[in-house]
């Protein structure tokens, strides 16, 4: 767990997020790309030392639709940057965090997602991500 | 807005919140210091890129024993590092941001914070956080 890659945020609309993070706060958009597996469309921003990751959901099954249902648009994850994700979910597991993905699954950005279960982080839910190459 | 300076995260007791951060995750605790105008004690971790601000609640009339009665343990707001915040608090009124103080006001680590209203964005409570000198 060197650093944080960045701040997973639920939002209903990514046309009007993005008015909110590139014109109302000033922020770069960088990319926009949709995760079907996962039923997002994910507008990353660049907020200097860390990314945004807007999560819009592409239907009502979608997990941040029914997020949104239950606690309304906001913070959803904090997303941790590691390598050898495999070794790093068995060390989380060693040490008592219960995984929701007990092996790695492709995630936004070409990367290697796995999450923590919020029950063993403090009701944070926490995600392990390993990049290849930068955004 | 060039870059977060922290994620403040509610946590009901620090004592259990550090054996997560420090033992299980493997990050460093920097230092704690109560900040009694705002009923709350925090512990600062070194996150690499960030530091996350933990926030345990000093009574049962702190805002954050209130949020945790609410929502539950979990992400509580995302600070951004600004310089010249007054200034900063001007323009964000300006583009339409409704700030929940419209001056600055000591937070912890010796910053001056203003908070935006989350109706403004998108569900997330987002701090202007202005720093002498890094922690």
């Amino acid at each position: 767990m060197k650093k944080v890659d960045h701040i997973g945020i639920a939002v209903a609309s990514l046309e009007e997020s993005m008015v909110l993070y590139t014109e109302q706060l000033g922020m770069k958009h960088m990319k926009t790309e949709t995760v079907k597996s996962q039923g997002v469309t994910v507008a990353f921003i660049d907020a200097g030392n860390i990314k945004i990751e807007l999560l819009e959901p592409t239907g009502p099954d979608s997990p941040i639709a029914k997020f949104i249902e239950k606690r309304g648009q906001g913070i959803h994850h904090i997303a941790y940057s590691v390598q050898n994700i495999e070794d790093r979910i068995t060390e989380m597991k060693e040490r008592g965090i219960q995984m929701i993905n007990e092996t790695a699954k492709p995630g936004a950005g070409g990367a290697q997602v796995a999450f923590m279960h919020p029950k063993s982080t403090g009701g944070v839910l926490m995600e392990l991500c390993e990049k290849k190459e930068e955004l």
